[in-house]
């Protein structure tokens, strides 16, 4: 395709809206489009690249003997009140009713509908297991959509639904998925791609894992060890903590704090460091308002997610109103009115002589005991793991803590939607069973600007050739010279025929502007025909990481740049080929 | 892939709601489910046939030129006020709020999308002309989805935009497009679909053309000219009607008609016949239930498209309440309140010696001649053309009426879009127009249901090459036996291995279920392996059409296979390569 007849735009100035580097990128080069919140339209370049995404995830899902299907993007809210997430699934649901009154969603994940489709097909054990995927549009009504493709309202997503007889076949499955969901990155050209255990969140299930691209504008928190192989979201990693004795414990004693209202302030004050207090959080159910006490080492952070998991329901940071009867600032476990719900996070286990809240105005106490103080309790593990925290795995203090996009996911549902649907098969002896079900999900266009983000310069994408919008761009430097713009529009004509992918540049214009435009196309292999390089009987091959620069004899130009599409692409597959 | 690996059930039984073939063939064979009214879910056969059908509309779509983008389903009901759609558009248009209470739409179609796409891109007349095209999943809230996929609420769509700064540069390019859509119907394997003139409606613009496949189940009625090659939509076909002159004028004269409101009752009490009359139909206006009088000849009926063409306004057909002082049964032109509209439809011109009635209960007029009695009166073309009518084009009377379904459509939009939306140019001196666009729609499923449709007998569809899900389909009769096992086993591999699509049914039940399996799923090359065939050193091969039925040796099947499909194929894309 000549560059002169690509629709959309491509531009200098870094829009200021735009907070990350995709973000920017793709909308100074003409790859999307605005269209209102969260939403965007694709040009050429983008759908190319996403076109190219998806069947990499088609081969590899094929491979593992999945069934390509359709769901509907609008689907009868009564489908969604079988499973029970017509109600409890918030606000990103999109809701609304037809002309008829009759309720209607639209699609954000298809377990219900996947259960619908295979419902009567699956009733005997014979016909698992089976995998079933779909490549659809998606809409979520997030409350804050950012960072261009990286979170959006409206998405292109693979899902693909796992049956099974039994948790060992499903596991067994799951991890031929696991392998090919690293395979597909390593095809998108991002190997480095990490898993990590992730928490199930509103799929239900047990087991699941992210698949990450690490990078500082990713939202997610990832726990990494840096001596074992243990990786876990934030929001799943088992936050280990060890409290040495200190010997002897001190008296409980009632101090004046006066004003003193933070862990800093308050232990500054007392001349004690955060370790030895017992900070108190406090937040509210979202349904009732109900208070909850969260008490951690003041130290760490709760994590919310966590939190809800423990409590079965939603919570958010608590207001504390004058008559609420709790002492903002000074809460502590001692004479705590019973009524209220408290949680004792696990790095408070076995700490000694810590400073906590009084309930009283202007006051704390010191020398606190929990076990002595309070008799026993039940500690849970609700914090924030944190940079040199402790490994789950192999014990050492190496955690650290990086950012990474989510690009996939993969989930053990176990029986939560065949059950809640009434799903069963037949055994071999008659008996009806629930079919244990797994989950498997890719963002195509959040993988695309994921893979933007990893593979950048300052001036534009650096595509991998296996998803890159074209494989070759052909730059004619003074197109207004004979000899090049016909060697040139040879070459293009010849790499096409040879089924070659390319972008063909031959406006008359300087070559800074010509370069401007390749930048931003992030096309891997770049082709510059000009009439001093024809001078010298040669033409230039760059690679757009510039890795590869290299004049070649006009006479073998073709012949150089079919030979360097396969040695990248096979740079590429070999990787996913290994694992 | 092998058929008990298929997800999916077919079954025997015709589903009790399915009225026309293609719907129960489509249910009985899995390839859909029902999940609500006018929405499916779609199994691998039928996601394997949308995919075939996508492709080959890509390839046509890409050689004008076309450049695939995507457009969001959701979009803010902002982008359909600039165009005024979002209020002339009924209750197809499915409106709904998000959580901010935001306006938005689910696209049914995408005009405003694809002028906001590339508003600020065309702004210099160096741009022009260009194409772009999505094949996206779409959302119309049909009051009566029905006939499984030629009717639905959700669909696939292909739908393409052009942009242009002349009416003759549309023009070229709308034949360009008219010739790919059918190379596209040819390509799919059915040549036979038809163009026809037709009614633009609520796209706007003037001329337009729908691809018919015609069928008994066609929603659409079209007229077509046995002489010459006149086909248009009855919605847009003109009706000429001459009247020829009786002679003598007959005087006006009232005449006491007690109780024959019909124009079947009057004539026949007259002892005239229907062309003799002057017929009152009655229409109210949707917004102000504004009463529409229609006269017209009493042997024609109204077409209510061209009536609404005619109003710029939608009617209904009008309830005549006591207090209108309109005398149901009774009306006509002479004495009619002159506050009411009223339309002389063109069959009336030069019609002598009418009956119509005398607006009083029971009375009517006869010898009513219109340009004696009323003076000039203005006529227009609002009736149906009928069965036998003239033909506009080469005049003879050999106008046939039959019906079909639309499988495609292009219009000339004109500037209704970029003028709504303010999308504008600079010409080569600097001054500003509006581009001239064209749209061009496909829906995807309804086309897969029209072949079917086509091409089916009474056991299953029988699917063109091109499109089928699978190219062959090998029937391993008696796979108990080893010798037929094994062969079928190693055909189905080294077809598979010449990247053959094959379908292969190694159970161990009996002939018959086997074969009402194959006919169901329609594939176009039946390949039998038995133990009584390899005793005889041969192996059946059969066409789904039945039109080849051979036997052939066993160590030449798998050359004949590839063959076959290969002149199969050729068959089909030489009708389309020959346009």
């Amino acid at each position: 395709m000549k560059i002169d007849r690509l629709v959309g735009e491509r531009f200098k100035e870094r829009p200021s809206d735009a907070v990350v580097d995709s973000h920017a990128l793709m909308l100074r080069g003409g790859y999307m489009k605005y269209v209102t919140n969260g939403v965007f339209s694709q040009y050429a370049p983008l759908k190319r690249i996403s076109k190219k995404i998806e069947d990499i995830i088609r081969k590899e899902m094929d491979a593992i003997d999945g069934q390509e299907v359709l769901f509907p993007v609008v689907m009868p809210a009564s489908l969604w009140e079988e499973s029970g997430r017509y109600m409890s699934v918030g606000k990103e649901l999109m809701r609304f009713t037809d002309r008829n009154g009759s309720g209607l969603v639209l699609g954000m994940t298809h377990e219900e509908a996947a259960v619908q489709l295979v419902r009567e097909y699956g009733q005997s054990y014979t016909k698992y297991p089976f995998m079933i995927y779909q490549i659809q549009t998606k809409f979520r009504d997030e409350a804050r959509p950012r960072a261009g493709l990286i979170r959006v309202r409206e998405f292109t997503m693979k899902d693909a639904y796992s049956f099974h007889t039994s948790q060992e076949d499903l596991e067994k499955y799951y991890m031929e998925c696991y392998k090919a969901y690293q395979k597909i990155f390593a095809r998108a050209g991002v190997p480095e791609v990490i898993t990590v255990k992730s928490d199930s969140g509103m799929m239900g299930g047990s087991v699941s894992h992210e698949y990450m691209l690490l990078t500082p504008i990713g939202e997610d928190s990832i726990a990494i060890c840096t001596e074992c192989d243990y990786r876990a979201n934030m929001e799943a990693a088992d936050n280990i903590v060890i409290n040495e004795s200190k010997g002897e414990l001190e008296e409980l004693k009632k101090v004046h704090t006066p004003d003193q209202k933070t862990i800093e302030e308050v232990s500054a004050f007392l001349g004690k460091s955060q370790e030895d207090t017992c900070k108190a959080v406090v937040y509210q159910k979202n349904m009732t308002d109900e208070y909850v006490i969260v008490f951690l080492r003041g130290d760490f952070e709760v994590n919310e997610t966590k939190l809800t998991n423990l409590l079965g329901e939603a919570v958010h940071p608590g207001e504390v109103t004058p008559d609420s009867g709790i002492a903002a600032g000074f809460i502590g476990p001692m004479g705590l009115d019973s009524s209220l719900t408290v949680i004792f996070d696990s790095s408070l286990k076995g700490a000694e002589n810590l400073i906590c809240g009084a309930n009283e105005a202007d006051y704390h106490y010191t020398g606190f005991n929990i076990e002595r103080d309070l008799g026993k309790v039940e500690y849970n593990d609700v914090a924030k793991i944190t940079e040199g925290g402790i490994c789950p795995v192999c014990g050492k203090k190496t955690i650290t803590v990086k950012r990474g996009i989510e690009v996939g996911n993969i989930f053990q549902l176990g029986t939560k939607y065949s059950k809640a649907m009434n799903m069963t098969y037949y055994d071999s002896e008659g008996n009806a069973h629930y079919p244990i079900m797994g989950c498997y999900g890719i963002g195509v266009g959040r993988l695309a600007a994921s893979v933007c983000e990893a593979r950048h310069d300052d001036y534009g994408p650096i595509w991998p050739i296996t998803i890159a919008p074209w494989e070759v761009h052909i730059c004619c430097v003074r197109s207004d010279d004979e000899e090049a713009h016909g060697f040139a529009d040879a070459l293009y004509k010849e790499l096409e025929n040879k089924g070659v992918e390319v972008m063909y540049d031959d406006r008359n214009i300087r070559a800074g502007a010509m370069f401007s435009d390749a930048d931003l196309l992030g096309i891997p292999i770049r082709v510059i025909v000009s009439p001093r390089n024809l001078k010298d009987g040669i033409v230039e091959i760059n690679s757009r990481d510039k890795t590869i620069q290299m004049k070649v004899p006009k006479e073998t130009a073709l012949r150089e740049i079919i030979d360097l599409i396969a040695e990248m692409k096979k740079e590429i597959n070999d990787i996913a080929d290994s694992i």
